[in-house]
Order: structure tokens, then sequence, then C-alpha cells
């Protein structure tokens, strides 16, 4: 398949067109901007995209408006993420995090601005879906990933209880909005979402163990974040946990076990090979040996 | 017409059972709640119903569930502006703030939460909407009235910029948000939502012009939170305009203004009634000879 397909920039861009306006608040605008691009690698809208393109979707649109919104989604959270209250991160993809460059309000306000945003373009699309019967499921799917009691918000709240399990963390904070992606491109397709629930779990589960290796091994430029977050906020992590090695095959099971669930499809291969090519930007390099 | 058709109390609190479960961090769960119980006046949400009631709407269930996304959306802006980077108010309704109650954490979490959540309210209803084809241009106009470039987000971020237009962040920060509530009224009946704009947004001119009036004259214990924050803030206010007088003055020319505007409807006269109810709360009863 060409690989053009899974690119969601244009759909993202054209979203945020909507919202950073000559009429906006010209610091909200720049913020707004700001917090979405440059991307990272857009692991999660491409994900959601190949889901839906391998169940042969009828409504590419709104695969891309799901892609889209759980993009938007995941920019919001880290904006909120790295607030003061929350990391006190500084630092997000190599230059200076939101609260850090706009100040903290407009940092708030910022992530509140793309959470409506994320719901506001898949009820744009749903105006001229082609299926649009289709659109409440995957709209409910895509709120689960994020809200409470399951989503990002129940995931950061576990954060700031004395009491955590280190999985149920893990599923809410950063598998939940993998699920998304994976059910919503499933439900946008028109297939039963419940059998690609695994799939995202484990990237998702594998994803957030990659963060917890990063944030304990990796240099600050590399990463382009402070490191060593974890440990200083005592935050559970998988390497305080399970050390280095063992978090780096608890890594690898996870992804191997995801693979194994994925349902029967007519685009399997270039799923399967996605998720590879994907998760091989997991583990830092150095680590390589550690991995093999 | 039966009162209690407006009522939406149960509705929102069916609507938050859905995220404040057993599941959901036990601290967020709790401010979840604190956040949406004992509400206000819930002036919005029946607006937003009593619109849809009075142009004999096919789908009430719709409009019900737009009315109570637009009080979760109302409820996620107060926990949002109380926090300690905007207002730092400490007391909201007569009890502690929720940041004050729970920590700033989990405060700007359940802002997000309920964001969240109102959009999820609509999706949930979707599934089995009576009018399905209704339910983008309501979800829409219901973003249009929190984000951005118009919505609360944009009001809060003029809050932000040096240079203000005092009508246009009015409009943005409270106006929008009754817009949204006759507009999404209105769509939900499957009524052309346009001539609706104007009735909202004089409610929400003639509301926030009161917000000002009562932040500049009334008590703490009388109100439920800090007053004078205006001038403490250096924000702008219709009262540091305009004076006390010409504030309820233009109070009085919006409620007037509006109710004129309001389209012919089989209920018209209810709305009527409704409005001139609702804002009878507006001016503070010591208030009552100066707006006489």
């Amino acid at each position: 398949m060409d690989s053009s397909l899974l690119d969601c920039e244009q759909h993202i861009e054209d979203a945020m067109a909507e919202h950073a306006t000559a009429q906006c608040p010209p610091l909200l605008a720049q913020a707004l901007n700001y917090a979405v691009f440059p991307g990272g690698a857009r692991v999660r809208p491409q994900l959601c995209k190949a889901v839906a393109l391998a169940n042969n979707s009828s409504d590419v649109g709104l695969a891309s408006a799901a892609a889209t919104a759980v993009e938007l989604l995941h920019c919001a959270s880290l904006v909120h993420d790295d607030l003061p209250c929350f990391d006190d991160a500084t630092q997000r993809r190599g230059k200076p995090s939101v609260h850090a460059k706009f100040g903290e309000r407009i940092a708030v306000l910022t992530g509140d601005a793309l959470i409506v945003a994320a719901f506001q373009t898949l009820a744009a699309h749903a105006v001229h879906a082609v299926r649009i019967e289709r659109v409440p499921l995957v709209t409910t799917i895509v709120a689960r990933g994020v809200g409470a009691p399951h989503g990002i918000c129940a995931g950061q709240a576990w954060e700031c209880e004395q009491r955590v399990d280190l999985a149920r963390y893990h599923r809410a904070k950063t598998g939940a909005l993998f699920v998304a992606a994976t059910c919503a491109g499933a439900a946008s397709a028109g297939v039963d979402p419940g059998p690609w629930v695994n799939l995202g779990a484990s990237i998702g589960e594998a994803y957030q163990i990659a963060d917890d290796i990063k944030d304990a091994v990796s240099d600050p430029e590399t990463l382009g974040k402070p490191v060593g977050i974890d440990v200083k906020l005592d935050r559970p992590s998988a390497v305080r946990e399970l050390g280095l090695e063992g978090a780096v095959s608890r890594l690898k099971d996870c992804l191997e076990s995801g693979l194994d669930s994925m349902p029967s499809c007519a685009g399997q291969n270039m799923l399967y090979k996605l998720v590879r090519a994907q998760s091989s930007r997991f583990i830092p390099e150095k680590l390589g040996q550690v991995a093999a």
C-alpha cells in the first residue's frame, strides 16, 4: 500500500486552520499551532487510519477525522502534562514547552481548546459523512480514550493517588489512546472494534515502557525533553519496577502479543509492517544489544 | 408548560454516573461530582431545552443531551477559571473551589474530563438518536461555544492579551455558551439556529454585565466566591467602563433587545417568561432601586 495514504498531516493542518484563525486571540492561536506543529512521529493517527484502510473502510474521511482527533487529544495531553503542577517540564520535542513559552494560562487554554477541536473535527466530518451512523461509536471510542474513568485524564489522576496499580496506570495514561486509535479505525470502517482492543493496548503498553526506558537512560538532547523525571517525582516506572533488562524484555513481549492478537483482515500484512516499523523507534539505539 | 420539562438534573446525573465510577481514580471521581453538584441555577441547559421545546422538538433526548453538554462545559470552565494561574479563587458556589479542595492537578484533570464528558454525552445520545442527522450540527454549535477562535477558551485567552475589546471579550467568555445554548436547542429541534444567535448573545451579555456588577458590589457571603477580582486583577469590566448605573442600564437594554429579537415559534410566551424569570436573579437585590 502507498504509505502516503497513512499521512494525516494535511488533515491535521486543515482542522487547526479552523481554530487558530485571525479572529483567535493571537497568543492562543500561536500556542495552538506551536503545540501541534511540527509534530512527533504521529504514531497514533497513522495507526488509526491504517486499521481503517486494512479493513477496506468505505468512509476514509471518517477515519481521517478520527485520526486527527486522536492526535489533537494527544497534543493536548502533552501540553497539560508539562504544566508546572504535573511534570513541570520546560522542554518538549526539543523546544520550550507551551507553558514555558506562552505562560501557564495560555497552556491550560491550549489544552482545553485542543480537546474541543478534536471533537469538533469529528462533528464537522459528520455533517457530510458517507456513513453518518458510524460517527457516534467512533466519537464514543475516542472520548473513552481520554476521559474518565479509563482514559488519559484518569491515567494522570492515578498519579495523584496514594496507591497505584502500575498496569492500570499505564493502561489509562498511555494505552487508552492507542486503543482508541485502533478501535476508532475499525469502527470507522464499520468493523466490530472489540477484537482491535488488544492490538492498541499492547502497543500502548510497549510505548509506555519505552517512555520509562528513555526517561531512565537517554540524555535530554536526544529525547528533546528532561530525563530522570520518574525518579525525581517518585513516579511508578517499568524500569524502577523491573530493572532495565526486565523492562526491555517486557516491551518486546507486549508487542509480540499485540501482533499475535491482530484480527484477520485484508490489510493484515501492511498493518504488521507498520507496527514493526513504528516500534523499532521505541528503544534507544544504544540499548540495541540489550534488546536484541 | 410544565416547568419540570426544563429540568436537566436527572440527565446531568446520568451523564456523570458514566464517568465518576468505581473504576475512576477516587480523587478524580470525587472532584468530578464536586464540580457539578450541587449546581448553580442551571440557566444555560434550561434555556437550551426551552428553545427546543418551544420549537416542538421531535427529539427531546437530543435537546437534553445538548443541554447536559452545555452545563458540563460551563462547570469545566469554572474549574479552570478558578485555577491559581487565572483567578486564583479559593471559593466557588459557597464552598472551596475544586483546586482548593483537591489540589491543582486534580482541578486541571477535572476540567479536562468534563470537556470530554460533554462531547461523550452527545455521542452517546447519537447512538440511538431519533434524528441522528441533527447531531453533527448540534455538536458543532456546542463546540464553537467553548473552543477557539470564538468560545470560552478564546474569551479566557483575551485576558492574556495586551489589548482587548470589551465587547469581543464578553462575547467569547460568556456570550458564546449562551449562544450555544439557544442555537443547539433550535438545531436539536431541526430549526435553523441562525435567528436564535441574538437571543443567546443578549442574555450572555446581560449575564456578564451582571457578573461584573456582582463582583463590584456584592459581599463574598452572598456571592459564594471572592469579590473585587476585576479591579484586583486589573481586568476589563462593564462597571469599570460605564460606572454602576451605566452598567445596570446596559444590562436591561441587552435583555430587551434579546427578547425583541426572538423568532416567532409555538412556545414564544413560555420562553419569554423563562428568560424574564432567569434574568430577575441577575441584579443584586440591594440594587433594585437603581435597576428599576
